[in-house]
């Protein structure tokens, strides 16, 4: 049989084209670098959206909603925030038949127009943290654009906070990197992942500590997955984001900013995929079991039917396929493209036997399983999947991290993976030396994998490698 | 006390201002009819996304995502659909650091560029029918904005479907109005509806047939709350929607569209709000019951966490409010401006007698209620308050329909309410006569109530009002 995608081993890129296409995730849009994120790829992001939201709330910040458009003077305020975005801006010059005044920037961030409300609503410390998060679409404009990866409009969450003390931004930074971020990436989409500081310059524009999650793909390259900023007092004293003290007096505020986009659904795509297409990790699934009618006969199509419902009801995300007019091949090809994580075969002689075929995604492994005991084998299957992608990812993961112990090194293992190296044997001219080789610093650690608060520490451990 | 709006008597828009504004739902944005969606209005918001969004999905529609930026050439392509919007319409003429080749207009609708995929993605009868909704933003420049009700920017769901023949893209259409609109404005913003036929001249530009939810607000102003259209295959010959029939021969589809938008905020201002603010029907509330600690003496702030527990664990969505550092009456000012349905009064006192006192925002009626059976009345109140609000706002609504004889009257009784009149008195120029005085015909309904097939159909009546 003809493989329906290009092998991940001949060609990567085309690999991850093929199955983007292939699975329906996404369509180019007609604007060059805009996209089309088809019914399918959309509800893994409704899924995404669904489990971070949660996780946001429970971290305590609230989402608003702020405007599409902001005055092309909000964007001169900060001068470093400028100099990061004004060549990718798309400028809207003409409104209601006529040429603006003002020209109109599409946000690539809402980072200046939040700082504008958050010095209105904020008066005293009591109004103090506030946090704030928004799910919007933002626009820069992208020469090398890439499906998910890299789009000149993407979707996004962004928050922004204002606390009293850094101590305290400090702190809500970390949690979000934490408990938002890690605690999603890890157990919903089922990536492993380098958590740790950027050096200087790998920062956000404006930051004073960006700290990131960061992914190994299948190909050895490096995925930013989500970020975390202190901005320090920069922003506030840019925007005049201001309280009163206890005592009366006027102090500006430290603020954070956090980010994360659609194209984790690259990530996803290039964690677990393989030469048969997407494999969704199945807490991330917005299809977990599906039930696939091979033939309907004999009451067939009814008892599948009747076990999707079942399935439904046990809390596994389940959907039936009954269409028997289209070959039993073809259909699967199209499940294992679109990387449902558990695949429920039955037919005439399944049904003979009282029982069903259960294939997993990950491996392929099929089993027979007997009708009465299949909802309790489905459900086991679902967590254990879960389980076992993320240990396969680790190690695999940790099979391609390399330690070198010079640049040179790190360069020639960036070009199969990560390499892992002192700091201080790159700290200085090494990242540019590393850079002509297209490899950068991803993040630092500690020695024990913690979060470095400043990248002068001793000790501390790079990661480099090639990234998206 | 001083009034902390003005009242509604004195200045309805006014009124709705001070709403908006010390209700904490929005505010404007710096680019003249942008909005701020506030955490509060926005959490309003998500309620309503939420409750629509499982209603469009059990219609059998997927969600999906299309670009903001559409080239300026496919809003050319349907002479009628560019007409309704060309001067409405934002363009952006420069991007990436240079003047773009084409101009490239920012999304009114969705319309278009749907219309474009559709037309990739349907290939035989088999892809039919096509049902897409999205939720996302859309600009139409305002000359005269007002927040919610007309905004440069806002939100909303646009629903796009196709399909084979015209019946059954009648028959959905009728349905996304039924159970989707109609449904959700009915048994969640416990608005009364009139659900009719929008006529010629009221049409969406495009549509043969456009059916709307129209409600009246307590000024006796319409507001069209959602609307459903028929394009019938005018759409799909202009964007080459075609399939291969089971004969192989090549057809256009029949297509719809249906929308719905942040406007219906306004419209849930509008209906129930009164002198002392804001009031949120319970299905729609994201806080359906406030917990308001008094003072916190003798373990009445404890008591009132594990009492706001108990709600919460009994399904009600509940809030805990114990702020005692600021004075219990503008905490009390604060929660009736927010419209919260039920509110949850404890004091030391309260504690003491074992009790609480229970407060209802829409008829402002109080009563004590033992602690042991608090959980169980204020479920109970919940759902009165919700029936009570409804029923309230249809005597309100058809004490201010008026049955008029003539143009005359039904422009008289359009000062204050709707009017009433049968549609054979107003075809052909009475639509123009009463436009002079800035009343237009919101729907024609059969003397049942039923939908119109047709504006020729005999009997038909005619609801004229003034309208936002």
């Amino acid at each position: 049989m003809a493989k329906v995608l290009t092998a991940q081993a001949d060609d990567f890129p085309r690999w991850y084209q093929d199955v983007v296409a292939k699975a329906e995730l996404a369509d180019n849009g007609p604007v060059r670098g805009t996209m089309v994120i088809r019914p399918y790829g959309y509800s893994i992001w409704e899924r995404m959206q669904a489990e971070m939201d949660a996780r946001i709330k429970a971290a305590g910040a609230e989402n608003a909603y702020f405007p599409l458009f902001i005055p092309e003077s909000y964007l001169r305020r900060e001068a470093e925030h400028v100099e990061g975005f004004s060549p990718e801006l798309a400028v809207v010059t003409h409104a209601g038949g006529k040429a603006l005044d003002e020209p109109i920037v599409v946000r690539p961030t809402s980072e200046t127009v939040i700082g504008e409300f958050m010095a209105r609503w904020i008066q005293s410390y009591r109004d103090l943290p506030l946090l704030l998060n928004t799910w919007n679409n933002v626009v820069r404009w992208e020469l090398r654009p890439r499906l998910f990866l890299r789009t000149t409009e993407f979707l996004w969450q962004e928050g922004h906070t204002a606390h009293v003390t850094r101590e305290d931004a400090e702190a809500y930074a970390i949690r979000i990197l934490r408990e938002v971020y890690e605690d999603f990436m890890v157990n919903v989409l089922a990536m492993p992942l380098l958590v740790g500081r950027k050096t200087a310059s790998e920062r956000f524009a404006g930051a004073f500590n960006t700290m990131t999650c960061e992914a190994m793909m299948r190909d050895g390259k490096a995925l930013q997955m989500g970020t975390s900023h202190e901005l320090g007092s920069n922003f506030a004293k840019a925007f005049d984001i201001t309280y009163l003290d206890a005592r009366g007096e006027t102090q500006h505020c430290w603020t954070t900013s956090w980010g994360s986009t659609t194209r984790m659904i690259g990530g996803v795509i290039m964690t677990h995929g393989d030469d048969d297409g997407l494999v969704v990790p199945p807490a991330l699934a917005p299809i977990q079991a599906l039930v696939l009618v091979v033939k309907d006969e004999g009451g067939t199509g009814e008892r599948a039917a009747a076990l999707a419902d079942e399935l439904s009801a046990a809390g596994v995300r389940t959907r039936l396929d009954d269409r028997v007019g289209q070959t039993f091949g073809r259909r699967v090809t199209d499940w294992e493209l679109k990387g449902v994580p558990v695949r429920v075969e039955i037919g005439p002689r399944d049904l003979a036997a009282d029982a069903a075929t259960l294939v997993r995604r990950d491996t392929g492994a099929k089993e027979q399983v007997p009708l009465p005991a299949l909802a309790g084998r489905v459900e086991k299957l679902v967590a254990d999947v879960q389980q076992d992608m993320l240990a396969d990812a680790r190690g695999r993961r940790d099979a391609n991290i390399a330690d070198a112990s010079d640049i040179r090194e790190a360069a020639d293992a960036s070009r199969s993976g990560f390499a892992r190296l002192p700091w201080r044997l790159v700290r200085g001219e090494g990242e540019a030396r590393l850079a002509a080789d297209g490899v950068t610093v991803r993040c630092l650690q500690r020695p024990d994998g913690s979060l470095p608060r400043s990248e002068d520490e001793d000790d501390l451990v790079a990661f480099v490698a090639r990234a998206y």
